[in-house]
């Protein structure tokens, strides 16, 4: 399956899901986020096709969002997300809060993510305020920075 | 082009996907954010073809993520963000932000996004601990609640 790249448009979101905008690419990283290292466990856990699996890690090793390594316990390699890759936690939270609230299951939770140190749930994702208040979305406004070339963004708003 | 569907995947991130997860609709997504309402405000605004957007459009209008209304100011139709829509900005802000740190314009930020009565940015998107201090993705993990099936989630990580 062939895209079209986003790679013209100069917005950091269009760029973000050049990189990790095809669906299956969230759903590898959740497991690699729970610990799935080896090709065959993301294969196993999510059902894909060993192409589209195989396109859709190299690509995040291309990115460096996964780094490929070999295994310490025999001949086949790993991939473990790097910094960057650590660092899209909020993009998969923020759509894990959004499906838990919208697409609930009626048996509960299905994962409740909680501060290591202390056990307690976090909060809901959300926008915060340099004084570290949550800010509701109308609260936020944007602004032209700039690098904006695309102002059509800020026509209606402004 | 035909999608997978993700239905099966009794997960808050798999369920999401399923409705926002096809690129072009993040991107519709944002527009709407910036105030674009009419179909060929969007068209222009991404070039896609027509076809592509009517779909995607029509998703997000019966997943109740857009409302579809008549005009008040002549005879075509508008698109507005519902509730629910809105409540996805969390999910924009993070991939924006992301993009921001990994896929720079050297001339600066394309946008910044303040607190509209302080006019102050807001932090990076990040997980927040219960008492609001911003927690690092290391610091979070993740419990099985009452519905969750898919083991496998959890079985490196407990």
């Amino acid at each position: 399956m062939k895209y079209k790249s986003f790679d013209h448009m100069n917005c950091s979101l269009a760029q973000t899901l050049n990189v990790i905008g095809e669906r299956w690419t969230l759903l590898i990283l959740r497991d690699a986020f729970f610990g799935a290292k080896r090709f065959g466990q993301f294969e196993r856990s999510l059902g894909v096709a060993k192409n589209i699996l195989t396109s859709r890690i190299n690509l995040l090793v291309e990115e460096g969002i996964l780094e490929k390594r070999e295994s310490t316990e025999g001949a086949h390699s790993e991939y473990v997300l790097t910094e960057k890759g650590w660092d899209l936690q909020p993009v998969l939270l923020s759509m894990t809060h959004w499906g838990d609230k919208y697409k609930p299951d009626k048996r509960g939770k299905r994962l409740t993510f909680v501060e290591r140190a202390t056990g307690k749930p976090i909060r809901p994702m959300s926008a915060v305020s340099s004084d570290g208040q949550p800010l509701r979305p109308r609260d936020i406004q944007a602004k032209a920075g700039p690098a904006l070339d695309n102002k059509l963004l800020l026509r209606a708003r402004e």
